[in-house]
């Protein structure tokens, strides 16, 4: 994790800034090639090798597939391969991720994944489908990236191979969901997955078509064709408009000031004494554009997306930057009618591709906070707008808060809450559920019965009773009650609640992304912390120094 | 783990040697009373306060499930309380745990965790339900062992409550199922579940049911006869049988030579220096009874109960006992038309309620090798007899490596494989799919394919044409595929693979059992590694010292 002393990981970046990646785009075909520079990584002491990544080489993939949805809406399907001759990649760096700390390991996965998963969403959401074309070794986190793709076409030259080496070269797992998507999403035959995930070697050519590993070879001659192809093919299976303009995602502002970071929108005070970081979105101060081509017109300016990419913003620099502040307070202040009338412009224009982004964007958003492995406690107080897209926050979090009633010396009118259509699936969990039907698990119904209240203002007691906030204290109780549910969770195990958190935020059904974070994730953090993989003589740590591993032969 | 100087752990037991539990039956309705022994616990160093339970407590319990089962088909639901005054049930040892080493303490977890699905698995399929009458403070696994039951009664005393205090107290996670069945099973509301997982002190009383952790509070002297009546409620459901006569399960016998394990059916050789257990299965040597009445009269000697008794024996003791040995090899001997005919048998009396409760236990026991952190490797060979139930485990198996043709001074015919009735949904995996239709997850289509081959042998060339086996090297081949095999296999890190097989093993749907061992455990095999637990100042060592515990606040 990022000493004190160093500087801040910083995840904004823009194309003209990119130093591993290259995006072309014709017509309605991307093509995005990866083309790591040996000497570019994001700290001293490794050389990215052979395609090899470390995070700022996926901060800038992160970046150049959000623009892709943004800024090219004609763009229907994208070629990600490599712009190198005889590797496509190698995965993570395993040096960088020798010298890392377990907590940037794992917070480096976490981001990685989050990566991919946009990849597969914008394929299923927004008709921007991805098409890999391996075009050298693919290996670890190279093949991980390929799995993310809708299809993937090989090379067929003898040298071009898809591997997951992670386990008889490390000792760790694949860590950006291989496994998971090996058996799950291409539902390759589990002794057949087996043996692959035990073989340094990775299996190449027709064998890996039959295996399902990837969906067609190709002599190298024609790989470019027929990724171009296939890619055509997808595209026309989009519903993305043609002929429409992109809005640019300019370079976001914000302000690092000591404990303090500020936006537009959203600003955060970091307590490290207390481990705490309070966050407060603040609700837009107009009302919104009268119609899509306003929306449009505004671009990032749009509250809706100016706040998403914020709070994005600011959720990967808490997780990366301050791992010390375990607990999360989220707040809300400004004009419920205002937020309720954006969430009425993101509802009315969802068919407009730049609306559709902007929910999915937020959804997107949102989930970043489902997994985040942080405490998260919602606090609705006078003043505050917990309303429709702001009141998934008080959701997403592990509890609320709610001030029942007035404060003294606070003129303000009691804390309300209130519902709106965009509650009720427009931002679904990592379970495919939107939050209120996961809350309401055993009673289904109750979703359907809320329907009623959409719009209305609920004060502490309607809250409570419908089951939408935790507790609902009064003036007198408030400030107690709070520092100590603030005091008591820090006090905690951070480990403990990571476990938690991740058990109990996730019931109900289970997808591809809760595989991912929370059985796949979790096997890896215990593994990662196993002296066979990081201990001294561990398979990470003696890689490449020609030393020997030493295995504890002990099954747990 | 079990040092090798230690006698190893029994897992057989029988009621007249109970020291912890009572077992009392009242015609239809069973009670099981914990009365855990304060010195009687399995090793020295600890005192079994408050119904606090170690391994030698659950052996007890998991055999007075099975007994119920087998020796009372009369009992149509069982009361679970505790035979102590003031207290239901601590949950697990902590100093127990304390003192217990990373592999034992994960694998105690699994077994209890087993153990709790079997009482789930009674009431959903064998028609014997379990309700708790929690009578006293009902704290960690006490809570979770209630939770596995069907309904849970609680006493409204001012003293009786329910409580997960494990992270507030231990820094690591309820270890049985707790956080998955609070939110998956009795579908708590997340944020009420939070609150209640970070409360040492439990929460009791009405609150109790409104949060749905419990399903009814009454006064304590009403509680026992609530109970009664709620079983009684139960029973009514069942389809256990009326005035059937059980069948005692008698002492199983098997001798331990060093490194030979053998029972009547199946057999062992543990090879230390290689790391690996091999196992093999015997067919029966007769056919099968002619009827039901027949079969009840063999009662344990009939083979399918008796080698399911053997195998299950064998793979506690090896789980427990040989952790160093990583790698499994399942193999099988005698008459494939024996083992055929049996099948046929436990086919055509599905119905009756022994040959019922066979199958189920066949399906537990088979269960216990897809969730045990073990890889395996089924050998097929000439000579054996993988059919049906026991092709079941060359299914199981990670990889099957099948013989094709036959072997040099070996003059048995080539090895067959055989398909039968009971491998098309007879022994459900955890996720609650056939081994086949898991297998075939890409191809659903050709599980009912497959079900014309029923009956007939299959040669290496025909099983692997039909996607049934994995590889199938000839006799030139074989000895060193497959030596290469198991020595590549036993080189890679154990930590690694149990990870990697626990997510090629789980493909498909999810239920509470892969949740609880795919997601739940592995979050806890990380918790139990890290320093904020299991560190020298870590809370589960100091715990009840008076030290304080010391903690890393960084947030992974």
């Amino acid at each position: 994790m990022t000493e004190k002393t160093e500087q801040p990981i910083d995840f904004r970046t823009e194309p003209s800034r990119y130093r591993h990646w290259k995006l072309a785009i014709d017509g309605e075909i991307a093509t995005l090639a990866m083309h790591v520079k040996e000497d570019g990584g994001l700290r001293p002491g490794y050389e990215l090798k052979l395609n090899s990544y470390d995070l700022g080489v996926d901060i800038e993939l992160y970046d150049a597939i959000q623009r892709l949805r943004f800024e090219h809406p004609d763009v229907r399907a994208v070629v990600l391969t490599s712009g190198k001759e005889r590797v496509f990649c190698a995965g993570a760096n395993i040096r960088m991720l020798g010298q890392s700390s377990h907590g940037f390991k794992v917070n480096f996965c976490k981001f990685t994944n989050e990566t991919r998963n946009a990849m597969e969403e914008a394929a299923t959401d927004s008709g921007q489908h991805y098409v890999c074309a391996v075009n050298g070794s693919c290996a670890g986190g190279g093949y991980e990236l390929a799995l993310a793709c809708e299809r993937i076409v090989m090379a067929d030259d003898g040298n071009t191979s898809v591997s997951l080496p992670e386990v008889p070269l490390l000792a760790v797992l694949p860590g950006t969901g291989g496994l998971t998507r090996l058996v799950d999403k291409r539902r390759v035959r589990r002794d057949l997955a087996d043996y692959f995930c035990t073989l340094e070697e990775g299996i190449k050519g027709k064998r890996a078509v039959e295996w399902r590993l990837v969906d067609e070879v190709v002599p190298r001659s024609r790989l470019d064709e027929t990724a171009k192809a296939r890619a055509t093919e997808l595209a026309a299976l989009s519903d993305r408009p043609r002929g429409a303009q992109g809005i640019a995602l300019t370079p976001l502002e914000r302000t690092l000031d000591g404990d303090r970071i500020a936006y537009g929108h959203v600003a955060c005070v970091v307590d490290r004494a207390r481990g705490v970081a309070e966050i407060t979105v603040s609700a837009p101060e107009a009302p919104p554009p009268a119609d899509a081509a306003r929306i449009h017109a505004e671009g990032v300016r749009f509250w809706p997306l100016a706040f998403a990419r914020e709070l994005d913003d600011l959720i990967l620099h808490l997780r990366t930057n301050e791992p010390e502040s375990g607990l999360w307070i989220l707040r809300t202040q400004g004009s419920a009618d205002l937020v309720e009338a954006y969430d009425r412009a993101l509802a009315e224009h969802a068919s407009d591709w730049l609306v559709r982004e902007i929910r999915l964007y937020l959804a997107r958003t949102l989930k970043r906070l489902d997994v985040s492995s942080r405490s998260m406690f919602a606090l609705i107080e006078p003043g505050s707008c917990f309303t429709g897209t702001l009141l998934e926050l008080a959701f997403a979090a592990d509890r609320s808060y709610m001030l029942d009633g007035t404060r003294a010396a606070d003129d303000r009118s009691p804390a309300t809450i209130r519902l709106t259509e965009l509650n009720f699936g427009a931002y679904p969990m990592p379970n495919g559920l939107a939050r209120l039907a996961s809350r309401f698990l055993a009673e289904p119904a109750r979703v359907d019965e809320l329907r009623s209240l959409s719009g209305k203002s609920l004060d502490a007691h309607a809250a409570a009773e419908a089951g939408l906030v935790t507790f609902t204290p009064d003036d007198i109780d408030w400030d107690d009650e709070v520092r100590l549910a603030i005091e008591q969770r820090a006090a905690l195990s951070p480990d403990a609640l990571t476990g938690m958190e991740a058990s109990l935020r996730f019931a109900g059904p289970e997808t591809l992304e809760t595989k991912i974070f929370g059985r796949l994730s979790a096997w890896q953090n215990w593994i990662f912390q196993r002296p066979n993989a990081v201990g001294q003589k561990g398979a990470l740590q003696v890689y490449g120094t020609g030393q020997r591993t030493e295995l504890d032969r002990r099954r747990v």
